[in-house]
């Protein structure tokens, strides 16, 4: 398991922390792949639950959807961004909606080479279809478009092991103080915000 | 008063509201007037208090002071994104540190041609050589330094009519439905935050 989490990435890696619910994320999930490529460096990928997170550091949500006005500009700064980037762009009708089964399916799959490609269609379809990811038909569509065994992955990611993982998972990211989405780390140096990523991949040790 | 607050300015203009006790602030004060020049924008200042901004949203206070996870990282990005910009930081004993009075007195400033470099000189003092900018003495010797009558500026800063004016600074603020600082509006479109100046900057309506 080279990509196992408690292995200290080196920095011609970028750990890649991402929540299948959060709309920054979604712009990281992406464009990390070509923006990595274009500065010779690996992505980790690192899907978790910020929720618990959350709820860990006593917040009760995102702290943009606690916080109105704030939450009215992040909706406005998306359609930007978007646009800047190149992506589709369709506010969700739910939000943060759900992403529990994706997200296990994902950490099964970024152990493995497919990890990517299907993250990459649960935010298209989250965040540019306003599709319901966390059904298991969707799920199943995804992986049957990629050519791989949906219900055996499905029941993998359901099983008591993989849950247990997706726990440890959180707990790690506690340990690391992570408290948003995305966040990148390049050695032991944390970015938060996808308005960081081409900090964290031009970074070098002062 | 060609920069009053009310006029809408036009889309070769960048209205820059700023607080002399923010951190974020201190990068778009310090950097603004080269990002602007090379994209061919004027800078209209709008020096303002964010504290009873944030007290009008509900907020006790900034929001990465309320999560105390999120304020250890924000003074980790302090020191990368100083170094990024190659600007001088040491990080304030006192945060916020109250800027009432420099703050009535960039109000005259942003007025007249001095106003960007007491704001400059005052930033530089707080957020790289950690002095007590509220203090009659420190904006006194700052005024003299400029070449300026700074006790009658000190004066006219303490009117009745100059705090009235940065009152209605605040009430403008809430109107525009600014929640942080720095904020840029370029025609009616509003950016939050110093990594998004640089897409203020090159904004074109859609």
């Amino acid at each position: 398991m080279p990509d196992h989490p408690s292995a200290t990435p080196e920095l011609s890696t970028i750990e890649f922390w991402f929540d299948l619910s959060s709309n920054y994320s979604y712009l990281s999930v992406m464009r990390i792949e070509a923006a990595a490529a274009a500065h010779g460096k690996r992505v980790i990928w690192r899907p978790f639950l910020l929720g618990p997170v959350f709820k860990a550091l006593g917040w009760a949500d995102a702290p943009f959807i606690l916080q109105k006005e704030k939450g009215e500009y992040v909706w406005h700064d998306m359609v930007r961004l978007c646009r800047k980037y190149g992506l589709p762009w369709v506010k969700p009708s739910s939000f943060p909606r759900r992403a529990l089964l994706p997200t296990r399916v994902a950490l099964i799959g970024c152990d493995r080479e497919w990890g990517p490609a299907f993250c990459k269609q649960i935010m298209q379809l989250n965040f540019a279809e306003d599709r319901d990811v966390d059904s298991v038909d969707v799920v199943e569509d995804v992986l049957n478009e990629l050519g791989l065994p949906a219900l055996d992955l499905i029941g993998a990611a359901e099983s008591h092991q993989n849950k247990l993982l997706l726990r440890e998972r959180t707990e790690l990211a506690r340990r690391k103080a992570i408290f948003g989405a995305p966040t990148f780390f390049v050695g032991s140096e944390m970015f938060w915000g996808n308005d960081r990523l081409d900090d964290a991949l031009t970074f070098t040790p002062a």
